[in-house]
């Protein structure tokens, strides 16, 4: 940070975090990044920072992506392959990084999360009181964890809450939050994507959504003038699709961008390609009614977060937070509906990878570039050392691999060299498309490095992929083997090998612990090596 | 193994294993390895047993080393990638494993371990009382930990040994064991290398090599009929080079092969290469008399080596340990001496990387094989799986990284498929290298890739490097940049790739663990993905 003159005025300095993420946002949705969906509000808050339209999660699905968010490290470091992966032991987070600088990181929603109990149990580690609540949520402190898609167990607040607003169940989620009725009265299991279209029981302000938000509003309020950091993780537009009125109703099938997907891609795919288009979700969505049927209620769920951060934003401004305090919006991954004749996420495609970024970074030296957007190829790593670097808190040079975006918030008209490309993995040994190929569950890894024309993928056992996103954004046309582009795979490939080669696998040791113990400080110890 | 029909007699089990490691002990050194060194006693072990003459460390340094040879696995996945760099917090060695199926693997001398109690302290990992000797011993359960080059600590057994012997001193390691006296009578200082040719004033069996041996030949005595397992890690030929009479003297300069290095070599190296050769060592070693006054001192310390083995194997004899024992004898990396202007250890040379790899199986299996070699590529990765194959243990196929030997100790006249090429790691972080090279402390790491005929490295920021091993066996002839050789170099950069995709990172669930958690399986708990 700069510092002030003796005569300037004091300027504001960037105390608290507001980590906001939502759950299967794909980055062409919104209208504040060029989608159908209005979102006005989320507009408000890109114009108090920078927009990156090209930001990337380093993988496709929950566990891991989440696990680059809250590390800072690729899913190669920190070896959350897949949900529910247990998280090793010897990692860290943003969480045990602000809590050493003395601000916990606070979390209302959805991380994913698992510690690797087991593993601490066989090497003999007995997590101690002050912090096995970092241990057992991976840095963060819950004001309520709620990961969402499982009816919430009986002592969970959001489960509490739904019963004292009169949702009379044993199953208040499964009946209100994602159930409705049918025409006929009877009810319409919302895990069925058919009944998607049906409203939600539940009252748009009893939604998850608007709880969590309302929750985070308190949360900000109860703090005063004490910093703080938040997690504000919605689980929404993740399945199960279910959108409370009006939202369910605010967007039809015409009002959907309609899939990405081209009749050559069904034939002859590449074998991890095709084993992925023959996974139920897959089928599901390659139907036109299902489609139709889903992104409409996807959008209305986009919406209502928009709805709830308008909120959010008021009662910020109104207590003047929106002044000192970082905020970071994104999404864990994006989502397929359909695209390529897929569902969900996973796949290397822009629709999964691709996701909204905005940074809205209050200090005086990021005003210039207030309400613009960036081409910078950017990724989940980003968030921890631009957290890191806004809060003024050690880098961890030695562990994190993002690099700070404040390089780009606060850069005047000539931002600094970055990188030019970005890299993602996948492990797809969960999967029944493992069970199609018949593989190995330590044989199952691809590998994306994807810069500012293509997109290259390698795989453990069958042919690279590589699309070129010039001549063919919509990613059609796999030119894996195509003799002619032989010396781009190339060049490709080497970028990968070179970005495997540096990654901070000595993780142990500091950069500073390093320097210090040069060979000439071992001399110091009384060795003496090679000396005549 | 095989199950013996009823009427035959019972087959001779393994049941106990002698890992034997040498400190700094190159390949070729050893008559039984084809050398000058006469060493009929470990061509004994070797006539019980296959001697593996394409042996190679995973990386030419002691930390890094160990830690494959006790992990099972590469640098790049235990992620201590020098020496002292503690190990990860997570990781597990042979040591665990052993403990887990009820053998503790005992140690006698050298591992170079350090647990990470910063990181465990960090974390708030309290170690309980069952695994606290093994955190701090990396699984190992040490009868003597004895590192070596260092005075050692006054509770040393080897220290009260040595004063109870009469050795008279403070400091009776640096006086007596590495300590010489002049021609004049005064203190000749062990740690310089001039003083090397003098006899150390230690007698032969109270120095290093002897003391081990007999601690190793008292416990096995102990164990009776119990099953054991024993790693006897020897921290001799490594300096400060110092042998006891007659040892000093059975070897003179025109004994030794000289040192292999050309003029060439000097001539305009690699930029690592380079700084290599400006270390203190480095300049030692260039001047023949230093490698004339080294290599006869480390000559006869193999040779001291050979008449323990001779002690412990007769000793094994007459119990009848050597019918049930599995052994195997090693080094954690090769000597350089001289070799390539280099002294010491570390760059990727055969002269480092290639070590003496003998492994003696007494499973009846195994007979056909005894007193043959073997050229098939083999890693110090593939410790691990031999032992807990040949022990009948879990492989812990989701961490460990190598191959089990028996695969070529049991076969019969066609042995399997197996690897075409070894990997290798340096991490030159601590030397001064890095600090001639002007480069920071995460930048300097390089990665080799051999093969039955090249010999390929990639380093982080400079050309790459190519030997063929082939035509230039002495490695004078750096075709890192040779346009003849592109071809050569893209495929062995796209098996370093390849190596690299397909590590075992994801080490927080087994494999049948993964099996067990398909995405069906989820369907299970509830969640319908993608179900209309």
């Amino acid at each position: 940070m700069t510092s002030p003159s003796a005569s300037a005025p004091a300027p504001r300095i960037v105390r608290n975090l507001l980590f906001i993420m939502c759950d299967q946002l794909r980055a062409d949705v919104m209208s504040v990044c060029g989608g159908p969906v209005p979102t006005p509000n989320i507009a408000r808050l890109a114009a108090r920072g920078v927009r990156f339209d090209k930001a990337f999660v380093n993988a496709g699905v929950c566990g891991p992506s989440r696990t680059s968010f809250y590390t800072g490290r690729y899913p190669v470091s920190h070896r959350v392959t897949w949900n529910r992966v247990p998280m090793p032991v010897d990692e860290l987070t943003l969480g045990h990084y602000l809590m050493d600088a003395g601000l916990p990181l606070h979390l209302l929603g959805k991380t994913h999360f698992v510690p690797d109990t087991r593993a601490a149990a066989h090497l003999g580690y007995q997590v101690d009181t002050a912090h096995r609540g970092l241990f057992r949520e991976g840095g963060f402190v819950p004001i309520e964890r709620y990961d969402g898609h499982f009816e919430p167990e009986a002592d969970s607040p959001y489960r509490q809450y739904l019963l004292a607003q009169g949702y009379d169940s044993d199953r208040p989620w499964t009946d209100f939050v994602i159930g409705s009725q049918q025409a006929d009265g009877s009810a319409a299991d919302g895990w069925l994507m058919r009944h998607a279209p049906l409203p939600a029981r539940v009252r748009a302000q009893d939604s998850e959504t608007a709880y969590l938000t309302r929750r985070a509003m308190d949360f900000i309020s109860a703090q005063a003038d004490t910093p703080w950091a938040l997690h504000l993780s919605y689980i929404k537009p993740h399945w199960p699709y279910k959108a409370p009125a009006p939202y369910h109703a605010m967007f039809g099938p015409d009002d959907c961008m309609a899939p990405i997907r081209d009749a050559r891609e069904r034939q002859d795919p590449h074998p991890v390609f095709g084993a992925y288009q023959r996974l139920e979700e897959s089928q599901a969505f390659a139907r036109d009614e299902v489609w139709r049927a889903i992104r409409p209620v996807t959008m209305g769920l986009v919406r209502q977060i928009d709805d709830e951060i308008g909120r959010l934003l008021d009662h910020m401004e109104s207590l003047g937070r929106l002044d000192d305090t970082l905020v970071v919006f994104t999404s864990d991954h994006g989502d397929l509906a359909g695209d390529h004749w897929l569902g969900e996420k996973e796949y290397f495609y822009e629709s999964v990878m691709r996701v909204p970024l905005i940074v809205a970074d209050p200090h005086p030296d990021a005003a210039a570039r207030h309400g613009s957007s960036s081409d910078a190829l950017v990724e989940s790593i980003d968030v921890v050392p631009t957290v890191l670097a806004a809060l003024a808190c050690n880098p961890r040079a030695h562990r994190v691999e993002g690099r700070s975006l404040l390089a780009l918030t606060r850069a005047g008209e000539s931002p600094p060299p970055w990188r030019d490309c970005v890299f993602g993995q996948l492990d797809y040994a969960y999967r029944e498309a493992r069970q199609f190929l018949g593989r190995q569950p330590d044989a199952c890894q691809g590998f994306m490095v994807r810069d500012a024309r293509y997109k290259f993928i390698a795989w453990d056992g069958y042919a690279d992929q590589l699309f070129d996103l010039r001549d063919d954004p919509s990613e059609f046309d796999d030119r894996g083997t195509d003799p002619a582009l032989a010396g781009v795979r190339e060049r490709m490939r080497d970028r990968l090998l070179d970005w495997f080669a540096t990654r901070k696998h000595r993780a142990s040791e500091t950069l500073e612990q390093v320097e210090a113990r040069t060979h000439a400080h071992e001399r110091m110890m009384g060795i003496q090596i090679g000396r005549w």
